[in-house]
């Protein structure tokens, strides 16, 4: 037909492998949320512009999806003399899972005063596609609403560690700063107030560009050797320092500074919070970590795995955020996975291991054996909870037998005339070649031996 | 702040109580597809306008929402004198789920010949939304392409039949007609080609507004009385009859259409094949069953339930639809269950039961408890399968025991200084104000034990 049948540019259609990979690492993590008395919303993947607008700054108004009027108002907005794209439009895609959760605080009657909510949707943004950068993919949030408590924050980051954990992932750590101690460095290190926000997006880069890319970078932000120096010399966290001694030396740097005390006391209890759970190993005290602009009102976080640059996600406290359209302060803290990152890492590192993908079983038939008798056969063996497929038509056994190699199922099963009608078929283990034949009754019990086995042993995709 | 903060008109924000009744009825759903082998795809929220426009009919198109070009193009677009909506706009919201799986048919590299795919994701409709009607809902469809064996009907109503009973239905039946039979059934009535159609939207209705609304709207759309007369008795089910002596009548009176035979033969051979399985007992040839217009090419289907009008999902054959992309014919059955209905209805009969939700504990503490320790008395019991909520603050007890009230949770766990030097911790049913105090390695057993009795009393939620 000529015509283009890819999917829109940015966007993907998950095919039924790469689906249960996204499944597989969504359960883990709604399951562990859950262990933690998190509680799952979804909000629309529209939202009035009203809601959306003006709230990820002027780039990120520009990579909303607006969605056309239609009819009338349609009609109306293009009959007029100088158009304008607001004319166009009142609603647009979700950008985020952060202001619908803001504005769900603040339209939803009779919530819990601590909300424990996480949110697994798509958003959207009409960014330029690229490796591993795309227009619809999914978030994956958690939040506590409603505590200044640092409980909250030691629930986020057990909760997110243990997601990693459950993932398979083994070295990895949780990289733990404070957005007020940040800045108290910064001043600390003689920056002017003025040159604070560009200090921090250059020391942000650390991670990825290391101490001399962020020395150049500072440099050419406009920012003298020595302030540079002093702010490197700061944020430098010697080798064997623990993570309270690395607290104390900052304390030691800071102690002209007392806007500092109170940013160090929270990290120091958070610590000692931690260190009463088995994911306290995790916790880095990192000095260099900024994570973006403005947002964060406490301490921040973001997981990162050794060989891999960037994150695995990233939160902290935002306390000015969620009450925006409610009109009260309400404090909060939350964690957002890097889900579409995830997915790209573990299969990098072979962490999906074998995912039970499609029937166990491809029940055939010879041209004797009547249909109504292959659907009783699948019946009884679903019973006893096999996932089987009926292969429809009846072409030569061997055809059949190769569709089901085709199709990578572990297990065929041949219904045959003469066999059938003493109650047995025959299964074939398409692993191992190993073919039985055996009453009907009996059947599924082998089939499940053999399953194990199977995937024991990673044939099953 | 004045601002609207519902969601968007013909939208709505899934708060956990009705999002867990949702999930509840997609796992139903999922785990019964995938036990007859069907496999989930997800296909994007937006596709281009070029594959959605003019599959809906007109009607159709005025229903898509369209999303808005973006910088130049947006300018380009609204810079010129005269600007029609397609200056506007090339990529849209999908509004169903088949279209979407014609696309990846013709996209997708190695589909299996016969592929089994299920897909549950939301659709957009720009229609005026109503009570039980929305402009954002979920659909969940299941289809089998490949082949013309009748074989793919029967594990289509099968596997359809089974979710209804696994969602605990038990009076409801699967109407079955032919698209075929039911052209020849109203060229036998003496109607002619041109009054076809318009004669099967009339039938169609049959099941809200009975034979005397039918006689009326045949009436109203121009039909004589002697063919709406003629076409009502050949459509009109003897209540004595059987399945296949429904078929019989049928064969009788259709005995001068040579063209009825294949879809007479077609449904027999149907019902001998779900004669093989458990749900034959809800199947009933329907003659007054239509399923709207051209879209079906063979057998059709509907789910119903006794004292409710309209149908709680449907299907049949389609050859003529999925291979559009492509350019080949591609054979297809498939079945949309009515999600959004199916909810509504299993509320009113309370099909629901007890849905866990939220945490099995809120752990509270004294204030002479670190909160470190409140977090390893939370991670054990977390190791041994709870779903455990931290109590963030530590007001006095009876404040966050009534915060447990509040939150529905049914146990609440105290930490008490003294108690937890000696290794023990308090527990209390709320559903029965027991409350016992107990080693912390025993609690969790104790705890299990309640929430069995909790669950089966169907306090919870």
């Amino acid at each position: 037909m000529g015509l283009n049948t890819a999917p829109p540019s940015g966007t993907r259609d998950f095919l039924p492998d790469e689906l249960a990979k996204r499944r597989f690492v969504e359960k883990a993590i709604r399951r562990v949320y859950e262990s933690f008395g998190f509680v799952a919303i979804e909000t629309p993947a529209m939202e009035n512009l009203s809601t959306l607008l003006g709230k990820y700054g002027e780039e990120g108004d520009q990579l909303l999806f607006r969605i056309l009027h239609r009819r009338e108002k349609l009609s109306r907005a293009i009959q007029g003399s100088t158009i304008a794209e607001k004319d166009l439009s009142d609603i647009g895609l979700r950008y985020d899972l952060t202001v619908p959760l803001a504005r769900v605080m603040a339209n939803a009657k009779n919530l819990p005063r601590f909300f424990k909510r996480y949110q697994i949707q798509p958003v959207w943004r009409a960014d330029h596609p690229g490796k591993g950068r795309y227009r619809e993919f999914l978030q994956c949030d958690v939040d506590i609403t409603g505590t200044d408590s640092l409980v909250a924050e030691a629930e986020v980051c057990t909760a997110v560690a243990m997601v990693f954990e459950e993932l398979g992932f083994r070295e990895f750590s949780i990289h733990l700063n404070h957005r007020r101690l940040l800045n108290c460095i910064i001043r600390a290190a003689g920056l002017p107030p003025d040159q604070e926000e560009t200090a921090l997006v250059a020391v942000d880069k650390m991670d990825k560009v290391g101490e001399e890319g962020v020395r150049k970078d500072l440099a050419q932000r406009g920012i003298s050797t020595v302030a540079a120096d002093a702010l490197l010399c700061f944020i430098r966290r010697p080798g064997d320092l623990s993570e309270i001694g690395e607290l104390d030396r900052m304390a030691a740097l800071l102690e002209n500074f007392p806007e500092a005390a109170a940013p160090l006391a929270e990290l120091r209890e958070l610590i000692e919070i931690l260190s009463g759970t088995s994911i306290c190993k995790y916790v880095r005290i990192d000095a260099t970590l900024a994570r973006g602009l403005g947002y964060y009102t406490g301490p921040i976080f973001e997981v990162r795995t050794p060989s891999q640059s960037g994150s695995l996600g990233g939160g902290g406290r935002y306390d000015g955020l969620i009450g925006m359209f409610k009109g009260t302060p309400i404090p909060a803290v939350g964690f957002s996975i890097g889900f579409e990152r995830l997915i790209l890492i573990m299969e990098d590192r072979k962490l999906f291991g074998t995912l039970s993908l499609g029937p166990d079983l491809l029940l055939c038939r010879f041209p004797d054996v009547k249909a109504a008798d292959a659907l009783r056969t699948a019946e009884f063996l679903r019973v006893q909870g096999l996932k089987v497929e009926v292969f429809p038509e009846t072409p030569k056994i061997g055809k059949q037998l190769a569709y089901a190699e085709s199709i990578k199922v572990p297990i065929a099963a041949i219904l045959g005339g003469s066999e059938f009608q003493h109650g047995k078929l025959s299964i074939k283990n398409l692993a191992t070649s190993e073919q039985l034949t055996m009453p009907v009754s009996e059947a599924a019990t082998r089939i499940g031996e053999w399953l194990e086995n199977t995937e024991r042993k990673g044939i099953r995709n």
